[in-house]
């Protein structure tokens, strides 16, 4: 995995030995936004959620991080509150480093600041340009790559306020969407829970996102 | 401004006065995508649009960058292509180091990389924010505030193709939307140009962006 490679290739030598390996269960919660970090993590398999809770008292998943991917940079580089809150989305392997010890080394590596700079700078650009161009997407297909980022095997079960939220749509139209694609057997209701049915149908929809999602690098 | 000595504390003292205090047009290009930079600019006063070219041959308009900010950061730190290309919006006030310069000086110095990399992590957060609940507002006030965030003076000239494919909107929606400005007579068509008439109104429209836009950071 190329992709790996690039992300070890940020540490200095000897110091992936000092995570502790770990296996962390559906839905658990990594980081809390608020919070004091003990833990800076390399997350090697999975998937996490990153959401937001705003002033307004909304919450927005922001998007969804796919190993290899690193949480607590940010807390890692100064040592403030962390900005936002990750949880597990199905089984994730991770590597667990004591937050105090990669701040000590990791923050008097210069090769270290200079690397992360780099791929900090590159995905804030990417990350910019896939928002704006997955606003050009209908919200029927926004909804199902949302789904399917979102779910645990075949349960997707995301209020429907932090849906319309993250998608910056209106509960109704989320509502009446969700409806259709139960009507059309895309999905089946389990009380407040969600059973894919026809995931194919979802992966059509999503199609052109999946694409854009996963592109390295979308520039000319 | 808080802000501007926020930014000029990134550098390490003495580096500011190695810069070229220039004063560009309205429209001059500062970055071309995919070209080399020379040149590494610290914006002082006026506004730039950040754009950049897709592979499917679409413009699309990521953002406008407001003094005080850095142009060149991640060709610095890389020395790569310039990822996007920049463009003063109206008059614009810098300061230009020479690239090589800056990025011997900027490179080896350990404190400005822990402070570029903590910037550009808090930006990268804040702009997915940002992007994200600008989603929620109609577009006729999406509208609004990307007329005001291009116009120079009173004159917006700004390819409709370019204004749907920043907004993830339709060109013939973008101009449904531009004639009812015109009918309520808040622009008035010239050819290719438009005038602001009515500037209020378009305030009145984007207020809400305007708020979330310069909210230094919408965390709880």
């Amino acid at each position: 995995m190329q992709q790996t490679d690039h992300l070890r290739d940020l540490f200095p030598e000897g110091f992936l030995k000092r995570g502790t390996v770990r296996s962390v269960p559906d839905g658990k919660c990594l980081v809390r936004q608020g919070s004091h970090m003990d833990t800076f993590y390399l997350i090697t398999n999975g998937k996490c959620g990153i959401s937001c809770d705003l002033s307004n008292g909304k919450t927005i998943l922001i998007r969804t991080a796919h190993a290899p991917c690193l949480i607590g940079e940010m807390e890692l580089l100064n040592d403030e509150p962390a900005m936002m809150t990750v949880r597990a989305i199905g089984e994730c392997s991770l590597l667990a480093f004591d937050m105090k010890e990669a701040r000590r080394i990791l923050c008097a590596d210069h090769a270290f600041l200079q690397k992360l700079s780099v791929l900090t700078i590159r995905k804030e650009h990417e990350n910019a340009v896939k928002l704006i161009c997955a606003e050009a997407y209908p919200l029927a297909d926004r909804l199902a790559f949302f789904i399917l980022e979102h779910c645990r095997g075949s349960v997707f079960r995301v209020k429907k306020t932090e849906i319309a939220d993250s998608l910056g749509a209106s509960y109704r139209h989320i509502e009446k969407l969700m409806d259709d694609f139960v009507k059309q057997g895309v999905l089946q209701k389990e009380r407040c829970t969600y059973l894919i049915r026809d995931e194919a149908k979802l992966r059509e929809l999503s199609d052109g996102l999946s694409e854009l999602m996963q592109r390295e690098t979308e520039l000319e």
